[in-house]
């Protein structure tokens, strides 16, 4: 369970911002390449004719530590000029693309043109920024997540963030999971048998965990591994930590309770680590055959995020 | 040949940075609607994945005002950041796009993938732009300048812009140019009753005018239309005013003198302008059966550029 610097490798299935913090947390805690976070790309979509990978974006700018640390996305010092002059030819403007961060989607979208795959394309982009930490799309076939809502069928961008998350979420569908693989590299990390852990990062379960586990082939890699599975909750308090996950489990006739988080997760995860304030949840996580820990979950500095990777790390080991 | 305004309307044949300058002069001179200028696409490329239109944009942000006025072409007050941040990732940095630039490379592309032809993607653009001119591209098919050089056979923008016009010049081709048929635009503008003169800008006669020459039914169209046909000579003082014209008249075994112009666009001119300091040419110019006449056609102010487009437009009557 340990390489030769004592620590184990791990692999943190994430989405976007609330992922990254802790994707961050591994990466600045462990050996350089004991890492890999594999990314949803269930909310990837084409606009404006670019291949955009939200999520794949913000683990990659938060790892090189470019990210824009007010928001959590985008790069730091953007500027939005291209956004301005868009603007004057009418352009759509309503999913915001800043200068700095257009290089990542053109350059892609190109590669990916020219045959490439985003396995391939994310790899070589990390590299070249520096990062130690591996980090793989889902896959590398288009699954895409889209939202049943009272507006309709709706592409999750739109859903997310043309509407703002507003209308009311009836299902959420991820078109093309059935049929998708895994790319051999996660199949690959998720069989390394210096696998310490396997960690679902604080992401939302339902919009950016589930494209990943409703890819048959991964799910069945996560149930095979013999590291434990830990997942860390969102769920703070009563509500979500960031983001429309408590507006979402409501709207699908769900209490904002950890005990609900460890039924969906049931059958997949051996641990959910709950914040200090849902001490009083761990009774009924365990009741469902969950191992539940307790610590504080909200990452704000540096510190915050290595502490909780220590954390989720020393609670992986007594479930081995 | 005049409106109610007392002017004709004009034609202009235009290649980038010099021809824009004449656009300017005649936009700023004649009455809201008066110009059209058919641009040169012969520059067109695909880079990076997107449907670039160098002699277009300059045409476009010059008529705008918001060419960036040091270089002639470009966007004003543009910034490099995208240029930047894909240079960090590994990206093609030799034709430098500019963050505001960008967004009509961007927009363009996607319209043209949606259906659209250049030509209504343009008169959008530029009716956004609060520009009063018509802007034609020459064609809305492909045409593609090719160099042949002791380099070998280039695309025109690896010839002009990645290495520097260094190559020497045997030949050029037009490549799509025979099969190409000009825009109901193109053609309506130049079958105007109204026309008062058809203007060939002081841009390089074998890069940028070639290219729209080498279309037949453009040419013809030309040759068919009553007003008369007036250049702008860009050869002044037995070098060009701007950019490799000299160099290649050189390669191709051509003596820098405005007879060789005049040579070169019999049958097609009616008169040619050649600057101040070349009236000693006129005799050789007129001895082609071209009439000559001459002024300063070096345009650095704006009163520069509608001095000589006014000067066009009488030199043009006594053509008539």
């Amino acid at each position: 369970m340990s390489d030769s610097t004592g620590h184990g490798h791990v692999v943190l299935l994430s989405g976007g911002v609330g992922g990254a913090k802790l994707a961050l947390g591994f990466d600045r805690l462990l050996p350089r390449g004991a890492l890999t976070v594999i990314a949803n790309t269930g909310d990837d979509f084409r606009h404006l004719g670019l291949d955009i990978s939200p999520d794949l974006d913000t683990l990659m700018y938060t790892l090189a530590g470019i990210v824009n640390p007010e928001t959590g996305w985008g790069c730091r010092d953007e500027s939005w000029q291209f956004m301005a002059a868009l603007e004057q030819l009418g352009g759509e403007t309503w999913f915001r693309l800043g200068d700095r961060d257009l290089a990542t989607h053109i350059e892609r979208t190109r590669r990916r043109a020219a045959g490439e795959t985003l396995t391939a394309i994310t790899a070589d982009f990390c590299a070249r920024l520096g990062i130690g930490s591996r980090l793989l799309p889902m896959s590398d076939a288009t699954v895409a997540t889209r939202v049943d809502t009272d507006a309709g069928l709706l592409d999750f961008q739109d859903y997310f963030v043309r509407r703002r998350a507003a209308p009311v979420v009836r299902a959420l569908h991820h078109d093309g999971a059935a049929g998708a693989a895994p790319s051999p590299a996660v199949l690959a990390a998720l069989a390394d048998p210096r696998l310490a852990a396997i960690v679902i990062a604080p992401s939302n379960p339902w919009l950016s965990i589930a494209p990943l586990l409703a890819i048959p082939g991964l799910r069945a890699a996560i149930a095979a591994a013999k590291a434990p599975v830990v997942a860390v909750s969102p769920i703070v308090g009563g509500a979500a930590i960031k983001g429309p996950t408590a507006k979402i489990m409501a709207e699908l006739g769900l209490e904002v309770h950890n005990a609900v988080l460890a039924r969906h997760y049931r059958g997949l995860v051996d641990g959910l680590i709950l914040d200090t304030v849902d001490a009083g949840e761990t009774a009924a996580v365990e009741s469902l055959g969950v191992r539940a820990a307790t610590t504080a979950t909200v990452m704000h500095t540096l510190a915050d995020k290595t502490g909780l990777a220590a954390f989720t790390l020393r609670f992986a080991a007594t479930l081995a």
